[in-house]
């Protein structure tokens, strides 16, 4: 090696691994902040509310000083041209520097701070407005709070080369395109209203289930769902289990704490809901220790994240096979017998359908209708082809068409969930985008290796982790969403086998 | 007021109050690390370390950032020459940002950074040293921390117009000098070997007492822990009590987190360890909320800290006074009868002396023995007096001096603590400054209020409380040491009513 190229070198790693420095120095806050969460969901005191806001608000600033320090352009810019001597590791994540870069540098500081501003009023202002269903009460902040998106949408349309609506999903889900997702929406539209109607009378045709009667000791409860983590293979030197009012994944890499909730009348919510945070836990504890500091470590995107959760929760733990391992474990923890503790009974309770109004109660077979309506909602809203004040009634019409009923009022409607007073406009489609991918990553796991299912029905997850964990943890952010998918199973995200796997669940088992 | 006045002041406030804004985001920072710290120390997965560092190495330099960025120079300047303009805790919150900036800024980064990595690799020395009782092992190691910590004090000594030990001092009790410790800890000196022989003898001529037999179940020492938190005040929607190795008082302001651990065999160790950190906590929890993120709302100093941990553990805690309402409820707490049980019993139990060789298991009685000995060889040795060589010697003597027993090795001699390895050159005198304020502060409650020690008989700290806050919780850094100790006792530190109060417990309960 000549010396020209030796100096050449030097720079390029000092420009690169500089960008890597700063990048992990990120991490690190960011990681600081995802503990900081934690605590304040789980373990921190009530009067400690507003000290731990100033502590959050801090560290934001000082991450967003770190984002939008001039020097990082001039460090992407000479790294770019010097790409070529970068393994393809170095090269993604390089990649997703650029792009988490032009995230924050594209939205002017006033806008963000006034979008933050009107978010935090309509978020207050929505905690009554809800169970007062009261949504002209909401309505101007609301409507404050989609213009700012809009601004920012179209801010970083230009930067990111696609439509405002577009730009607000890469938020979420980087390179989601509206014209992908108007194609395998509409598909399972046309899908689901039928098989709904189908499902619930196939169910109506069935004898009643015996309840289940309780009390269920907490601390049973407990133990089964550690038990179900460990046989999932959540690494406990990495992570924790713990309780909080809303369920969550959190914590740091290398920290993955989940949470969940009990009801001591009925042990499956909670048992459910512990195998759906494992899902995300998991592709937080496997992705690759050596970048998991650095951007292209990070989760692919959040349709990914939520298949990993759904595939863990929907496809292997609301199995009819892992029933077969699950429903005598469960008899002897609670000491339950008698017919409401069959396979069949216990199987049947966790995969009930129903036409209800919310999302977050809503079952596997009506979940992704709930979603399809506030992707067509919040679209034409961005698009400004919905007004604010146009939305109950566009709900409560779509609903109807969708789900068969129609909400009695808004309350159990448009003013259910906190995303859009939130701010989280273009994150609801990860929701059924996730679904859709569980299901055909579950049927290429099944189809490369039988194992995947027969372990199931043994409590061993060995085969289907595996798989994954070759297939998805362990790619980081290499490759785009669609190529992974690509990789993982021979073909971009169809609605197919999510369509398959609704039938053979509830028309045909 | 005229438009010059106004517009001076609008330059004033502007400096003064940027000031407040950078400060108070240092103690978001800093509070941000105090949880970290909780974190570590109670719940984190061990698996969950290198990345904890990571986090906190980071906050640490985000932290130094603020410290020594320039501008803080050009504030404090503007600031001091308008200072008459500021009310008396502005002004002495002025002071108090001029003093923490001068830490900072008078010893080089370099000499930092050689300081830090010189204490890690020490520590970690000794961790094995001790246990293996390898002094020759530690030795080079701990020369070279004293080295820097030389160097780092002669810095020092000329921005704070003192000695290099005096400013070693300053880290931990601001002001402090050595002619005054050497006046209160050679009369202590001369006190304490009679003392403890006297106390010894006395303790000989009583029976023996009666085995108290557990086992004592956590939860119900857990509930008698908080049970106490509360009759002395501790606010729970503020703060918290859990489980470490290590018992310490933590966390944040206005989310005060206090440890302790369990033994099974015995309530009292986790009960009086309670009582110790409900100490620190209450000076924590009632010093003047509006300040609490200033400089100025800070602790006084680790003597003053010091004091309140003693005062609520040693002289309320482990009185007579106080067993007549202890005694009653810890016999219904864990079922106990008989004669190990009764006020007496358990009293003799809280207050046996013993000329032991570990400073941390050692009795109120000796305590100060051990302390005084580390402040002469640490001063020693920073004075360059002593070398590190020559100290496995020189501590064995001076131990059979004040102590009348020789160490049988270095590990229950000179290897025993973290303080000298770790850096904290310096510490040591506060334990004993902190143990006499707490018998004069003590002393003066119980003159001005009769209740003061009344209340304790009753389990009711109210009084004693009251008056703490009002003389010392509420003052913050207000005064120096010094003056808060006469504004609340009239009269400097002396050792006279701490030895009043040994007397009083010792020789003649």
């Amino acid at each position: 090696m000549n010396n020209f190229l030796n100096s050449n070198m030097g720079r390029l790693m000092s420009a690169y691994q500089d960008l890597e420095t700063r990048f992990a120095r990120m991490a690190a806050v960011a990681d600081s902040l995802g503990i900081l969460e934690w605590d304040s969901q789980t373990t921190m005191p009530s009067g400690a509310a507003a000290g731990r806001a100033e502590q959050t608000a801090t560290l934001h600033l000082v991450l967003h000083g770190m984002q939008t320090d001039p020097r990082l352009k001039e460090l992407l810019d000479q790294a770019e041209t010097e790409a070529a001597m970068l393994d393809p590791w170095q090269m993604a994540n390089l990649r997703e520097m650029r792009r988490l870069w032009r995230h924050t540098v594209t939205v002017p500081a006033d806008l963000v701070e006034a979008s933050s501003r009107a978010v935090s009023a309509c978020e207050i202002m929505w905690r009554s407005a809800r169970p007062n269903n009261d949504f002209a009460a909401l309505s101007p902040l609301l409507n404050n709070v989609l213009r700012l998106k809009r601004e920012i949408g179209q801010a970083k349309a230009e930067a990111f080369g696609c439509s405002p609506y577009e730009a607000l999903l890469e938020d979420y889900e980087p390179g989601a395109r509206i014209v992908d997702l108007d194609r395998l929406f509409d598909s399972l539209a046309t899908f689901l209203p039928n098989f709904i109607q189908s499902a619930l009378e196939r169910q109506a045709r069935l004898p009643p289930i015996e309840p289940l009667v309780g009390p269920f000791p907490i601390e049973f409860q407990k133990a089964l769902g550690e038990c179900l983590m460990r046989a999932l293979g959540f690494d406990f030197s990495r992570g924790r289990l713990d309780v909080s009012l809303h369920p969550f994944c959190g914590g740091a890499r290398d920290d993955v704490r989940i949470t969940t909730r009990y009801n001591e009348e009925d042990f499956l919510p909670a048992l459910m809901g512990v195998a759906h945070e494992t899902g995300h836990a998991l592709y937080e504890q496997n992705r690759p220790a050596e970048w998991l500091n650095q951007p292209v470590g990070a989760a692919r995107g959040m349709s990914i994240h939520e298949s990993q959760s759904l595939l863990i929760e929907m496809q292997a733990c609301r199995s009819k096979a892992f029933m077969e391992f699950l429903a005598p474990l469960a008899r002897k923890c609670f000491g339950g017998s008698g017919a409401a503790w069959s396979e069949d009974a216990l199987w049947r309770r966790i995969t009930r359908v129903e036409r209800s109004f919310i999302r977050v109660d809503a079952d596997e077979a009506t979940y992704s209708a709930h979603v399809i309506l506030r992707y067509r909602l919040e679209k034409a809203m961005v698009a400004g082809d919905l007004s604010v004040a146009d939305l109950p009634g566009a709900w409560n019409e779509m609903f109807q068409t969708l789900l068969g009923v129609a909400p009695p009022d808004d309350r159990r409607g448009c003013l259910q969930d906190i995303h859009w007073p939130g701010g989280a406009w273009g994150y609801f489609p990860t929701y059924a985008l996730g679904a859709m991918t569980a299901a055909q990553l579950f049927e290429s796991a099944r189809q490369s290796d039988s194992d995947v299912e027969l372990g199931l029905s043994r409590g061993d997850f060995g085969p289907l982790i595996r798989w994954m964990r070759r297939e998805i943890h362990s790619q980081g952010c290499l490759l785009s969403t669609e190529m992974l998918l690509r990789q993982a199973t021979g073909r971009p995200l169809a609605p197919e086998a999510y369509c398959r796997h609704l039938e053979r669940r509830y028309l045909s088992a």
